[in-house]
C-alpha cells in the first residue's frame, strides 16, 4: 500500500491564527523560501479566516494578505501558492485579487451542512479565474458519512478539483475519520483530501487513518502552528509517511530544518493542549463558543465544560452562540428540579 | 469493546526528565493531591532513570527520591505509589527503601533483550516486599514481536504481575505497537501495558492502538512532560478514552485541572517535538547517542542525522557509542569511494 501524497503546508494560513495574523512580509518571504527548498508542493497563504479575512471581527493582519501572497508567489521557484476563501468573509473581489497576486489554487471553505454557499466561489474561481480549486467541509466531525458525501458531491457539481474532510475542532477518532474519508473515496471521481486539528492529540492518527482510507491530500503545518492546538505537524508527517513507505516529494530534513530554524524563532507561544483545546475537540464545538459558555456557566452556576459537551451533543453551530444561554438556563432548571 | 483500562500517571517519573530532577517536596505533594483528587489508580515517583538514579551520570536530584516517594505516599488517599527501577542503576538496597517509603508497586525496566537482568530485583520484590512487579521492556520497537515475548516470559517467569511494552524511542507506528502488544496478551497469562513517547506525533495513536490490542495498562503523563518529546498526555488521553467508551475511573474534568493548573506552572520548558526528538524517533536509537553522533558527523563530513539512521538500522544499542565512530568512518570511506 504504497500512494503518493500531496502535502499542503498551511503554517502562513491557519497558522496565522497562532500569531494573530502579525506576520511580516520578510518573515513569509523567508519561511516560503524554505518550503520551496524542501519541495513543498502547495503553500496555502491568507488570514487565518481566509483572504478578506483582516477584519474587527477575525483581527487585523499586520500585511494585507494579497501583499503576502504575492510575496509568497515572488519567493516561490516551483512550490505553488495556495490561499483560503470563507463565503460572507472573503468576496469574489478579493478571490480575484489574490489570483492576480500569485495564488494558483483555492481553498473554498464551508460549514459541512452548507457547501450550497460555496457555488458561486467555486463556479467563479474555477471558470473564470482557471484555478484549481478545493471544497473544504469544516466540522466535518458534525455529520455523518453520509450527509458529508452529499455536501462532497455538491461541491465536486460547482467544479471541484479536490473535496477535504476538515476536522476543525480535532474531534474526530481515528475510526470517524476513516469512515468519512473512506465514503467520499469510494463514492466520488475527485481526489480526497484532510486537515486534521491536535485538540484530542490525534492529529497524526487521524492523518494516518485518512491516508489508509484513500486520502490523496495532506495538510501539515511546520512545527504545528495552528489554530488553537494546532494542525498535524509537517515535519513530524514527513517522517511518519516516509517510515510507512509513502511518497510525499518533500526532502524530510529540509523540512525538519525550515520548522526548526525559520519557524520556531517566529512562534510567540509553543503549539501546546491546553484545558481549552481539549474541552473544544471533546465537545466537539466552535472554539467561538468558548467565551459565551464561560459566561452562560457562570450565570447559572454551571461547569462550562457540561455545557459545551451539551452543546456538542445538539450539534449546535456557529452563529448560534444565543442557544449556549438557553441550553444552560434548560440544565440549571433540571439540576434544580 | 469496552474494557477498564488501569492508568499509570509518570509525571513524577518520566517527567522527573523534563524538569531536569528538581522536583520540589511541595510540588510533589501539591501533584500527588491532585492526582489522588482525580482518582488515578497508580502514581510513579522516582529520579527519571528509577530510584537511585541520582548521580553526576543522570543528573542529581533536588529532593532523594525515597523522600519524594515518601511524601507521595502522605498525600495520597487511595492512589498507590509506584517506583521505577532499572537494575545497574538502582540496587536491591534502593528498593527497600523505596518500599519502606511507601512503595507499592515497582517497574523493573531493562532493554528489550535482556530481561535476564530484572531477575534478582523482580524476585526480591515479589518474595520479600510483596509488591506489585511490572516488567518493563524497553526499546520495544528494536525486536520482533517473537523475540519481545519471549523476554516478557522471562519476566513473567521471575514473578512479574504485568509486562509493558515501552516505546522509549516513540519510534514504533501503530501497526508495530499492536502487533507487540497483541503478541503478547494471546500468549501471556498476565495483563500488558504500554508505555509511549511521542517523538513522531504517534503517543496518541500508538496508546489507542495498544488498547484495541488489549493492553490494560496505559501510562500517560499530565501535560505529557516526560523526557524527550514527552509521554502521552494524561488529561487528553482520558478525554479520548472517554469518547471511545473505555472506562478509567479517573475523573476527566479534576484531571485537565491538575494539568492546567498544577502541572503547567511548574513546567520551564513546554512539550514540544523538535527537530531532535523526531531524529530520534525516525531513527530508532537512544537519546544518549546524540550528542556523540554530532560529534562524529562533524568529523566525517555527514549529517548527524544520516549517521544515527545507520545505527539504528544496525540496532545499534545503549553502551555502544563507541560503535558510532566506527559507523560514521565506514560511511564517509564509501561516500568518498
Amino acid at each position: 500500500m504504497t500512494r503518493e501524497v500531496t502535502v499542503v503546508e498551511v503554517a502562513l494560513r491557519d497558522g496565522s491564527h497562532a500569531v494573530k495574523h502579525q506576520y511580516t512580509k520578510e518573515q513569509v518571504a523567508e519561511i516560503v523560501k524554505g518550503l520551496d527548498g524542501a519541495n513543498i508542493p502547495y503553500i496555502e497563504v491568507s488570514h487565518g479566516d481566509g483572504v478578506g479575512g483582516s477584519s474587527i471581527q477575525y483581527g487585523y493582519s499586520k500585511v494585507y494578505d494579497i501583499d503576502l501572497i504575492r510575496i509568497a508567489k515572488e519567493n516561490a521557484t516551483h512550490s505553488k501558492i495556495a490561499c483560503l476563501l470563507l463565503p460572507g468573509v472573503g468576496t469574489v473581489e478579493d478571490l480575484k485579487q489574490a489570483h492576480a497576486a500569485g495564488a494558483e489554487m483555492v481553498r473554498v471553505a464551508t460549514h459541512c451542512t452548507e457547501a450550497d454557499v460555496s457555488k458561486q466561489h467555486i463556479k467563479f474561481a474555477k471558470e473564470e479565474l482557471h484555478m484549481e480549486v478545493v471544497g473544504f467541509l469544516m466540522m466535518s466531525h458534525m455529520v455523518s458519512p453520509k450527509k458529508l458525501l452529499e455536501q462532497a458531491r455538491l461541491m465536486e457539481s460547482y467544479g471541484a478539483d479536490v473535496v477535504y474532510v476538515t476536522d476543525s475542532a480535532g474531534a474526530l477518532l481515528p475510526d470517524g475519520v476513516y469512515e468519512r474519508v473512506h465514503n467520499l473515496v469510494i463514492n466520488m471521481g475527485i481526489p480526497i483530501g484532510f486537515h486534521a486539528h491536535n485538540n484530542l492529540g490525534l492529529a497524526m492518527a487521524n492523518t494516518i487513518s485518512a491516508y489508509q482510507a484513500g486520502a490523496s491530500f495532506l495538510d501539515g503545518s511546520a512545527r504545528a502552528l495552528g489554530a488553537g492546538a494546532g494542525n498535524t505537524q509537517t515535519e513530524v508527517m514527513i517522517a511518519v509517511l516516509d517510515k510507512m513507505g509513502v511518497k510525499t516529494g518533500v526532502d524530510l530534513y529540509k523540512m525538519m530544518d525550515v520548522a526548526e530554524d525559520i519557524m520556531s524563532p517566529m512562534m510567540t507561544t509553543p503549539q501546546i493542549i491546553d484545558r481549552n483545546s481539549i474541552t473544544l475537540g471533546y465537545a466537539g464545538v466552535y472554539s467561538s463558543f468558548n467565551l459565551h459558555a464561560k459566561r452562560a456557566a457562570e450565570q447559572f452556576g454551571l461547569d462550562a465544560r457540561d455545557l459545551l459537551v451539551e452543546c456538542g451533543k445538539r450539534k449546535t453551530v456557529g452563529g448560534q452562540e444565543d442557544i449556549i444561554f438557553d441550553v444552560a438556563a434548560e440544565m440549571a432548571h433540571k439540576n434544580n428540579s
